[in-house]
């Protein structure tokens, strides 16, 4: 038996034909059309599904279902998506126009969720019963695996542990609220600490690379100047590695998973992150002597979002 | 079948006799002897169980297992209590001296755990899917409760969501690092801020109900005085409040349960407290339409740790 996966993001949508393992047979893209009715979107959908279908020689019969992860939230019971900010989407009835061109089991999660399935399931955190993802991109995205099945709450709106509160009052977020996890352990936080730096030292080497144009910074070159030993940089770096461990040590004070895997753009520092983070982590945590969470980097990259969307499927099967 | 359970605390050793449905038949105390030899204490553990089954006219025949509830952390799988501060307990093999005095299957847990488990088998969330529940005492302790099993982490050291960081950097915690939710959250955190306000405001109501020594404050004069309107301690009072929405808002961004139960000294203050925590919720969730956890308060009181303890048996027997 094989399954489909869908990620649709807010520029490409994604499909495969994925094998009981959770490996990618064949897939195929299409450009997401923002601004057109959900109904095109979503026949732009089945549509990759049926050309990766074709290209992996898998027909219909042999499909067990069809997942679909959203960057939103989503009804898996009434298979309708709530909310899904990057499509303008509100209340949309996606398995049942999805059914009209394909006639499958559909399930649909949020996307976070589903690429922390998908690293427990064929990814670095691969057969162990409790997990939990940490996306660290423009925003904090979450996934948590307990018992071997993600989580994601009893009303669709957990696993956000980008917008649980790391320092009460601080920052404003886009949610409404301040301080929240996503202020300080996005990509978009490291820019701004980064950015905070340069205000105070017009001559650093970060302003330097940048061209003089603190807009022109990027999280990656922050990161490199860091790894060079660029001393501004990695006063900067260490304070969102502090930030991030911080976090890291709630999850394990929340949930103490047997892993925490760490993607999204940021992720891409590698061992310099991980070992930043790690080095804080034992004054952190509650218990100094116990064994807990191995911290990892994902394995999956951009792949996460059509295996989870694909093994929801057969999880639910099963 | 019937079911005992133990609450080992620092004071008190309660033991009950539980039916199938939670209910406690018969129970009985002892002083724990704190300062005396772990096999001393274990074999008082044993003689309550012993008394409370002869109350009940039930012999150990009938009795499914023994569960045991302890402040501190446990490994089920070698019987193994790793810490209990109140004890001075260190890797004391609690399950293999007890069934010296009992032959019964013996399971161990941490008690704020068990407290909550215990709400969701016969208590507040009675049959409730999901619920968290939080202590608001001289700590702050929790329960996860997911797909109707107590979640207590990978490595036993999980739902202490007192040592999550609720303000990065902020004030010094016992546990070693500074800002966690139970400088925040608990009683002693209340009293705290009331003593920082008697500091500024030496003549206020509370000031003069503690006969003018501020530490003479108790958490109950604080609500008192709040709930009869003294616009110092309402200060207080909704200072507290609002640290406590924001935990109560992370627990929905982490975990989304079906209800957060809250349990503990401060929950004494009933709905006064549930409404002030209530009026702020709505601005802190991350999707302000979607329904959300209920807040409720623990129903079970002093019991909720013998029936927790009892009724983690019967699970697992299951």
């Amino acid at each position: 038996m094989y399954y489909l996966g869908i990620d649709v993001g807010g520029t490409q949508i994604k499909a495969g034909v994925v094998d009981e393992r959770g490996a990618i047979l064949q897939r195929a893209e299409a450009p997401t059309g923002v601004g057109c009715h959900y109904s095109a979107i979503i026949a732009d959908m089945a549509a990759c599904c049926q050309q990766a279908m074709r290209l992996a020689g898998i027909p219909l019969a042999q499909i067990g279902s069809l997942g679909v992860g959203i960057p939103g939230i989503a009804d898996n019971t009434t298979g309708t998506v709530i909310f899904c900010t990057n499509l303008g989407w509100h209340d949309v009835p996606l398995r049942q126009v999805l059914q009209r061109h394909l006639p499958l089991e559909v399930w649909i999660d949020n996307d976070a969720t589903l690429a922390g399935y998908a690293e427990s399931v064929a990814g670095i955190s691969k057969g162990l019963r409790s997990s939990v993802f940490l996306t660290l991109g423009t925003g904090v995205g979450g996934g948590i695996v307990i018992d071997g099945k993600p989580w994601a709450g009893a009303h669709g709106v957990g696993s956000e542990i980008g917008h649980a509160t790391l320092v009460a009052d601080g920052e404003p977020c886009t949610c409404g609220k301040r301080g929240c996890v996503e202020r300080y352990c996005s990509a978009t936080a490291l820019l701004r600490m980064a950015q905070e730096a340069c205000t105070m030292h017009a001559s650093c080497a970060m302003m330097q690379q940048a061209g003089g144009d603190m807009n022109r910074l990027t999280g990656r070159l922050v990161i490199d100047l860091a790894k060079a030993g660029d001393p501004l940089a990695s006063q900067v770096f260490l304070q969102y590695a502090h930030y991030l461990a911080l976090t890291v040590n709630s999850v394990i004070s929340f949930l103490d998973p047997e892993m925490i895997v760490l993607g999204g753009g940021i992720s891409n520092a590698g061992e310099f992150l991980t070992r930043a983070v790690e080095k804080e982590l034992p004054d952190l945590l509650m218990f100094k002597t116990q064994p807990y969470a191995k911290l990892a980097l994902a394995s999956l990259g951009n792949d996460a979002g059509i295996i989870g969307a694909a093994m929801i499927g057969k999880l639910t099967l099963n």
